[in-house]
């Protein structure tokens, strides 16, 4: 497993992973299809798919699914590695990866013919969870899960969950993940999101450099300097900005435009009087949270907050990875959740 | 001194001085202008103008000078409180506050007739010290200095002069400056570069508020909260760029351009086949080296590294403004300036 897990681990800490999108095995991929999504907005995705990959078999009492949401860009392809005998393991659970909306596998701005790029309405973590619920029920026929993991916007996602439908999963692992976000992340969001603006404006590659230049700032200095140091900082700036400019589409800009969208507006005490202790009062979940300790990209103190407020187990990683954390100790993260999930 | 100490506090954390050059007094104001000044790059600035203006009194054996070379986009009136009883008293020495190249007062893309703009040659830090040098000795016939003190690009500027002209001055005080800039701070001005860039292509709104959202990314999430909050994040964001929009000019846009790229390539060992250990080995200069300890502008690391090389006292500040600590620490920053300049 540690191969694909370091290389995976090594993209996912540039954020290039989007760019990956078509190159994954297209295999074990399976769609479900309604005829609408109705989202918090009023507005409604229509038609509506979403994507999905299971792995291993439902128990005959069906307690023993659990949940992967993806993260930013991310596919369920991209997600598979999460599933093996060391982290999740699929001879033990029924393992279900569902492609949250706008990932451009499930409904997304990039493949929607009667919503395409800009007409695809904004959506938010709240209906990317209740897209996943409506999986689950009215699809899958699986009435709750064992537990639910999810990492980065994935763990957005899982704390949704836990405050939205509190009955639904006994456990839920929320890595660096964020129970809404700070003032840094929605600049950073906001930023990159202006960025995806400027490219479509411009289609030049300024934009797109700026666009990875930034993306280096989400590491922490000591690591960066590692993997890049000073005298190819510029050249790997622009290099990475051509081969961007080589592969994105416009369509790819706009998913990641409302994804992006969904993590500023995500706030699991929105229907509690924006108080965060109100929505704790609603899980039910057992939690276990993991945060990175230098995280530039999900600022940790929300969850750590959060953790406080539900008295959750929360484990910090210290790996000098920033939000690459969890898979720059891919042992100790895989240890962890795989103690935590326990049963069934 | 506080309240205008802070008021220029909270301005430079935000990054938005170069916004107010206009409204500063230019009483005081004074330039020396030499036909041309040669520039490492082999090209010269024609003519070369170099601003500064000066406080207190020479004494007879010119002895009590004291240089403070300026920040990224800062003139030498937004520097004046510096000259203060608590920290560099005029009735005590005679301090010269210069103007960088580029800063919009010294010769500029932005007031330069003959190389206006992108014509105005790309410059070095060191070009800036060479520049200085030669007012303090030709102009100002000041043969030595008591001390230099610089902050953040003023910071690098007084690493390059105790590597340059090692016997000139007696005291260094560099403040979140760095002796060379690693990779993270590289992409950092490289992303804000291609903005102004995308800005001069685009002329719209977006770039400028790519700009101000980066901008918050520059500060430590904590300071950020307190001073914004979630709710008026993205709302900050439209509103400086509105600012920002109704204020920029292109010419400033290259004099930040220009002042960037001589941080990128700045490198007090570019004599020295790139190490800093040899570079070490000519500073005479007594140091005093003030770093803050969350720094995500100027990487503290390599001042640390390189007070290591040449002994030199180190303070690292922890007020949680990060590139910003010490002028959130205004009176434990003044005292520790205060007392390592000393005499004369």
């Amino acid at each position: 497993m540690n191969t694909r897990y370091l290389l995976i681990a090594v993209c996912f800490a540039v954020w290039s992973l989007d760019g990956l999108a078509d190159d994954a095995p297209d295999d074990g991929q399976e769609y479900a299809v309604f005829s609408e999504c109705r989202l918090l907005s009023g507005e409604s995705i229509v038609p509506c798919r979403i994507g999905y990959r299971t792995y291993g078999t439902l128990n005959a009492d069906k307690t023993n699914a659990i949940l992967i949401p993806t993260w930013y860009t991310g596919t369920s392809a991209e997600h598979a590695f999460l599933v093996s005998p060391e982290l999740i393991d699929p001879d033990r659970y029924f393992v279900i990866i569902v492609d949250a909306l706008g990932n451009g596998v499930s409904s997304s701005p990039s493949n929607s013919e009667p919503q395409a790029n800009g007409r695809f309405p904004e959506i938010t973590i709240a209906d990317m969870v209740n897209s996943q619920h409506r999986l689950l029920t009215d699809v899958l026929e699986i009435p709750s899960l064992h537990g639910i993991v999810g990492l980065s916007m994935g763990g957005m996602q899982a704390f949704e969950w836990a405050v939205r439908y509190p009955d639904f999963s006994g456990k839920t692992v929320a890595a660096i993940g964020s129970p809404r976000l700070p003032t840094f992340d929605i600049a950073l969001w906001t930023t990159r999101n202006r960025l995806m603006a400027l490219y479509r404006k411009c289609q030049c590659k300024e934009a797109l450099e700026a666009m990875e230049g930034f993306g280096m700032t989400y590491l922490v200095p000591t690591k960066l300097e590692q993997d890049i140091g000073r005298k190819d900082a510029v050249s790997t700036i622009i290099a990475r900005g051509k081969a961007r400019f080589e592969s994105i589409s416009v369509g790819q800009t706009w998913d990641q435009q409302r994804q992006a969208e969904a993590m500023i507006s995500h706030n699991i005490a929105r229907d509690y009087d924006d108080e965060l202790n109100q929505a704790a009062e609603h899980v039910k979940s057992e939690f276990l949270i993991i945060i990175g300790a230098d995280d530039r990209v999900v600022t940790p103190q929300p969850s750590r907050d959060f953790a406080a407020l539900i008295d959750a187990q929360l484990v910090v990683l210290d790996e000098d990875c920033g939000h690459g954390d969890p898979l720059c100790a891919p042992e100790e993260f895989s240890t962890l959740v795989r103690g935590f999930l326990g049963g069934p």
